[in-house]
């Protein structure tokens, strides 16, 4: 099986789509840059909604649904806003087909144009907004937070599944706040739940920060982001959310009267992450037999197959499959007894590897007259023999183990490639020879970003939270900087 | 509060209306055709999607995601689906807006014409069975039992808030079998699915049945489907089940090898229900005062109200107040304790009469005197005193009570206008007078169908499938029939 896969070593983008579609995540389809999120996909994906989905109630968040379409005009109201996303979206311009009456089969019927196109949409704040004119009258309204999950359309050029495709989902959290002071909290507050998430359930650690200006969303303020690191030493990031300041609230005329009847314009927060986070998990932690997943959620955490030849006492090693995946069940365990006879346990062993399925066990008939089974763990790949005796217990204290061992193998990698350099010279081997991320001390101009951009592919990630002031020399410029940020070349 | 809803008695329509709105669950959008839902209609819709998809994953089926857009080609692949389908659809033309060099604003960029234009999928038959083709070669491949929750476009002319909008959510199966017998008896479950979550969770009675030929699902050789009764006597499809023979397999050649090598077409069913439910549930239980919604997809199951008069004493009746609102959550009730200050009780009842509140206990001073509330019924407005002592208990078969009472009562009213007629006559002024669903003779002929329709405006809603063979003669034609079918006019 582990033939099939490009190594890591070879080729990493290859190897990250051998992953993605031997390991069943997602497909292509027949339409350019949208994928097909495949059943064992999803249900990653499911897990990893419905977490953020409580983490965003548990902060008070609820869930909304708002149209697919936005009117053109809407675009245009917010001007950032129209120059960030204007350039990349999918235009409706008609409501009907018809056939031709030349013979030319299915076309576009002309009479139906609309009067106005629509977008697809490709994040929601204008239709959004336009909506929130009429909820919000009085500070009584506010705070006003609101979540949708939804698909989105961006018209990306270059598509990669999961990274970066032209049809993707997500869920954009759109908030209205009284003050300045508690849109920015809000802000903060999501990149926590963004931060929390990806490092306590996808086992990836993050670095919170906030991006420089020629990086901020299109109608943003201030956009703070997480950044990870992937295996091949480039950033990914990974959610971000965004201070929009009043820029919505004028654009769109939403105000508000306080308690003492005055009139202010709102202040609003946006915050998203999408399907591109499975793309992040794939390659921050998979090795070039398959898919490593972590147990929280990984749709499959543990799987038992029978090891047997013929069809002799196959039924007592069925019995026995069966009891203990309803023992694991019983214990909170997503586990699945393989007794498929078409395939070989050999066969199934590299098919759960390829999923990164986090714990195999193997149930022999020797393995069965000792009271044992062998416990194989999907990221070290060490196997030991176990009792069956509180078998559920081992494969529970098992599964945080490995959540545990993922997350500190990914945080000393991160901890190794976060490299302090003080000269040009030392940043550009550094980018070539060892990649990650690059603590570097810039003039804070976006002339300075842009060059060192076009003579290295790398940009600013972000200038991290916890910045400690430092002075110092731009290394390219050499022109005085108050603290260090973070370079990487990034996906 | 009840003063803004129109009655039911003086304009039913106005009436339905002014429940979505009023009753916070969905809003007019800035799109034609689209709506907002908001987020006490989302939390509704949340309970039933969750619900239904357990049921769907307990019948066996998975998740997937499918895209968006659907090139046009792909809808002339099969004959009748094209034919129901083009000429209601949302067409995307162009990827690209820029700014008009003659300064007239935003426009569409020209040269960012799409070669093959793109449909907002109105269902998804023809993507899915597209990727199929990819997925099915063997009979292991199969069955292969597929669900997807999603967005789709209808180009409506005429909408009303959720009952017919140009987006909606719904799901979507889509299952692929070996043999024909498997595939129906599929379309059959996944009916069965339906009618027992629109009965048990949204307390509304269905009947079902076949649709006839001319009502069937374009591309389908046989549409099942449960039918609901609103308050007005009007019909209401509230899910489809289609057997869709080989016909999508033959149109996207999807083929399987069976055990000896022989190269089959796959046998397929389709099956949906969407955001339509929320507006059977509306009108088939609400009343003049609001929403009654059942208590099993209630997003709030209970509200408890402290009754005061100025501040004083207030703190005992907030402690009691959150102490009881936390028993019931232990016990299951999605309960809310309204200790707002800036609306009075008064309003407070009024408000969640309106959004249908399955139970509301109100808590005063001299009730807690004598460890007893005051707990009221939202369906039936009865009031009772209660104890304190067990009131989790209490409420818990009280909202079991409600579920019941709700179906019992929507059953009679369905079991009353359930008329047989059989002649012209009786037909057309039950209709007028009466409504329901009328259960007669008919020729079976597609003209006699139509003819009726154009008369009377009420179509074959189904066969019921527990139809008993009997003779008689069509009530319009006079011809021979061997069995009655239900007439209704409908949503």
């Amino acid at each position: 099986m582990s033939k099939e896969i490009t190594s890591r070593e070879q080729d990493y983008s290859q190897w990250y789509n051998d992953l993605v579609i031997k390991g069943s995540l997602a497909d292509y389809s027949a339409v350019r840059g949208c994928m097909v999120i495949k059943p064992y996909g999803f249900a990653l994906w499911e897990n990893m909604r419905d977490q953020l989905d409580r983490m965003f109630k548990d902060t008070g968040h609820q869930n909304a649904y708002f149209p697919l379409f936005i009117p053109k005009s809407f675009l245009s109201k917010e001007a950032a806003h129209v120059e960030g996303f204007a350039k990349e979206c999918a235009v409706v311009t008609h409501y009907r087909l018809k056939n031709d009456p030349n013979g030319g089969g299915l076309i576009v019927d002309p009479e139906a144009k609309l009067e106005e196109e629509l977008i697809v949409r490709p994040t929601s704040e204008t239709i959004i907004w336009n909506t929130y004119k009429t909820w919000i009258q009085s500070y009584r309204d506010l705070p006003l937070l609101i979540n949708q999950w939804a698909n989105v359309v961006r018209w990306e050029m270059r598509t990669r599944l999961f990274l970066r495709t032209a049809e993707f989902l997500w869920q954009e959290g759109h908030t209205a706040h009284a003050t300045s002071e508690e849109a920015i909290a809000e802000t903060r507050q999501m990149l926590g739940v963004y931060a929390d998430f990806v490092e306590q359930y996808m086992a990836v650690p993050v670095v919170r920060g906030v991006k420089t200006e020629s990086e901020r969303f299109a109608g943003a303020v201030d956009t703070f982001c997480i950044e990870a690191l992937m295996q091949d030493g480039k950033a990914l990031q990974a959610g971000t959310s965004h201070f929009l300041g009043q820029n919505f609230a004028k654009a769109f005329d939403v105000k508000f009267s306080d308690k003492d009847n005055k009139l202010h314009y709102v202040w609003a927060t946006s915050w998203g992450v999408s399907t591109r986070l499975v793309g992040a998990l794939v390659m921050a932690h998979s090795d070039d037999d398959g898919l490593i997943l972590p147990p929280r959620i990984a749709p499959l955490q543990a799987v038992i197959v029978p090891i047997y030849k013929g069809q002799e006492k196959k039924d007592i090693l069925d019995a026995k499959g069966k009891e203990l995946a309803a023992q694991l069940k019983a214990a909170g365990v997503r586990v699945k007894f393989d007794d498929n006879d078409n395939n070989r346990p050999g066969w199934k062993f590299a098919e759960y590897e390829m999923k990164g399925v986090p714990v195999r066990i193997a149930l022999g008939l020797r393995d069965l007259e000792n009271n044992t089974v062998e416990m194989a763990r999907r990221d070290t790949k060490e196997k030991i023999t176990v009792s069956i005796d509180g078998l559920a217990g081992t494969v529970v204290n098992m599964l945080a183990t490995i959540q545990q061992a993922m997350y500190d193998k990914a945080l000393s990698y991160r901890d190794t490639h976060i490299t302090k350099v003080d000269t040009w010279d030392e940043f550009e081997k550094g980018l070539d020879e060892k990649g990650g991320f690059f603590s570097a001390h810039w003039d804070g101009t976006a002339e300075t970003e842009t060059a060192i951009k076009e003579k290295t592919k790398a940009t600013i990630r972000c200038i991290p939270l916890d910045n400690v002031p430092e002075q110092g020399a731009c290394i390219l410029t050499g022109r005085p900087s108050t603290q260090r940020v973070l370079f990487a070349r990034a996906y």
